[in-house]
């Protein structure tokens, strides 16, 4: 990996090291994907998981200075969804706009598949998403995950 | 740390695996603890999370090749057992047997404080567990979790 590889990593860590820390205030149980090692035990890894009385929330973590067009590969895209399925949870893209301190949550399944087969977040729907703290308090009242229904798998 | 203390950590790290690809097999989503990081992070780091249908097991992995009394320091103790309250699942001391391939768990709940503030799993109550198979049966059955009531903490 080139040194600016590296580089773009360590800062994606400060990123969903910080989401960690606003869920786990919140009450939530969090667990932050390990700086490395998925390769190496072939299980899937989201970024961040957390969990509040049950209800699982499986994070795949952007940040970028200004809205911008998101696309998530198959591979880590199927295998987030598969976590998603199996542990009961709701999986969301979770875009930091840095230097706001704002997240806007979308969920995997509103992200739809393009001809080359990786999957897209517009602008638009990050303009509409939710923020953190609506899909927080959401959870928190027990009112369960997003409204909208699982694609089928 | 020591070359022994590297060489026992890095044996516990199998002992995880084996656990984690266990409950994989099985259907559950699994994430072990990084192989560092819990204390860059401060955040709570269980060695093996299971989520099965929102239903959330919590391990803290011991092995050893016959049964023998363990010891859990408070601080890990209660760690683990906020993870559960916010997560909504059970803590279990997972005791391997090295050499049989059998798993015994025995929910933290039903460990003993010790006068000198650490948590006691006796012998007896490893003789006596319930193995890793028919936890994971009685929770794929959805019959929720140990049949024990929690100690109010």
């Amino acid at each position: 990996m080139s040194k600016g590889g590296v580089e773009v990593r360590r800062k994606g860590f400060e990123h969903e090291r910080e989401l960690a820390r606003r869920l786990f205030k919140e009450g939530f149980a969090v667990i932050r994907a390990p700086a490395s090692g998925a390769k190496v035990f072939r299980l899937i890894y989201p970024d961040v998981v957390a969990i509040y009385k049950n209800k699982v929330l499986v994070f795949e973590v952007k940040a970028y200075s200004s809205l911008r067009v998101v696309y998530i590969d198959a591979r880590r895209y199927e295998r987030l969804m598969t976590f998603a399925e199996r542990s009961g949870g709701e999986t969301y893209l979770a875009f930091k706009l840095i230097g706001t301190g704002e997240w806007r949550l979308v969920p995997f399944t509103k992200l739809e598949k393009t001809r080359s087969g990786v999957y897209r977040c517009g602008i638009g729907q990050l303009e509409i998403a939710e923020k953190l703290e609506d899909v927080i308090a959401r959870v928190k009242r027990g009112q369960g995950h997003a409204h909208v229904s699982r694609t089928p798998t």
